[in-house]
């Protein structure tokens, strides 16, 4: 309670600095992780393993930072959305960071068997997803409404990059049925990447809406409209 | 704001009800897209689809309401985990709303081949993460930290059966590969209800703060334990 004393600026700037923090840190552990995965590192991919418990109390800490300031100060409108919205990026980060974990996981897995391939798409899409990462919490920071709008859009592309890793994949295992194993590894590592730049929408979403106090959350990505493409034909019902 | 006037207590049944709404109807679009999928069944994919935007809907609707709770009513303690859990378990529930679309997809793709084989374990993996999602749910309405802890304790039981579902479809796809395609959606379909799961487990973690008022979270899973022991050998840097 002793911190009470703090100016509630100075509260809110260490709330920030501390997302900013743990989102940098949510980063590394991508790039560590699909790094360990290229050169087949062992050591990085226990790297990533070692330091998640870390990005978990981070997440905690925000928790704990926003309850306070929300139970002591009772703040109203832009700072009340601020706070709310830290406490989502902070959820929205550590499941990154599970997701780290999980292509470490999966590159422990690998790492079991020689390489399939030399790896080109799948870095190429985690630069993509950490690049959404980044620029998420930069629009967060810097209060961007067109560019979190911009991450947003860019969730598409991590999308077909996935589809077309996943169409070279399965080529793999209907040429050689060996491959298998480490295809679908490799395709789970796609999904986590594809995730990663998921978390990064959100917390776009997040954005925009306590930017433009409206929520345009769902709004964006057109993907109902996709999916419901099969639905629609003449034969619909069957 | 002329909702104002409505005494706190009853905003909050409001939100709690909605909440439990929004819980059932996610819980119906598991099991609504896996008895697509088991039965083959086109029109009930498509369900799924044209229902989603509903769950979406409620999402921002429990936002909006705990803002301006938050915002008007400045609650103290109790209330603000209340609230603060409710937008958190709001969240939950419309990313299950989202992977529920995910299997309905993976079902739209399934139903252009012949089945690969009768299904018994992903429907019964189907109804442990509803199970967990109505526990955890009537967990956070009776502000029950057992029953909260006993759902998080279930996730391992659904981490089992998947990973035992993936075995069975990769020796599928060793021994034929005409099924590679298949078995993957259903691989696929195996890691959608694992991840529901494991928002079910969130939304347990995120009653025990609630309720005891301090966070356990990341902490009842031992998972980062079972993921190092890989790294722990003699030969751990290589």
């Amino acid at each position: 309670m002793s911190k009470m004393e703090r100016p509630f600026d100075e509260e809110l700037k260490l709330l920030k600095e501390k997302l900013l923090d743990m989102a940098s840190r949510a980063e590394e552990q991508i790039g560590l992780a699909v790094r360990g995965l290229k050169d087949r590192k062992q050591e990085m991919a226990c790297e990533v393993l070692e330091k998640e418990e870390a990005i978990n109390r981070f997440d905690i800490e925000i928790d704990d930072m926003a309850m306070r300031l929300l139970a002591l100060r009772q703040p109203m409108a832009t700072d009340l959305r601020f706070i709310t919205s830290a406490m989502k990026i902070g959820s929205d980060l550590e499941r990154i960071g599970d997701l780290a974990v999980n292509i470490a996981e999966r590159t422990l897995e690998l790492l079991k068997s020689p390489q399939l391939k030399p790896l080109i798409d799948i870095p190429r899409m985690a630069e993509m997803a950490q690049e959404m990462v980044r620029d998420a919490l930069n629009a967060f920071v810097n209060r961007d409404a067109d560019l979190a709008k911009n991450v947003c859009q860019r969730d598409d592309q991590v999308d077909q990059l996935n589809n077309q890793i996943f169409r070279e994949l399965l080529t793999f295992m209907m040429a050689d049925a060996t491959t298998i194993p480490r295809a679908v590894d490799l395709i789970l590592v796609g999904r986590h990447l594809e995730r990663i730049a998921d978390h990064a929408t959100n917390i776009g979403e997040d954005v925009i809406y306590m930017v433009r106090g409206k929520t345009i959350k769902h709004r964006i990505e057109e993907g109902l409209f996709t999916g419901l493409q099969g639905c629609l034909g003449p034969d619909q019902k069957k």
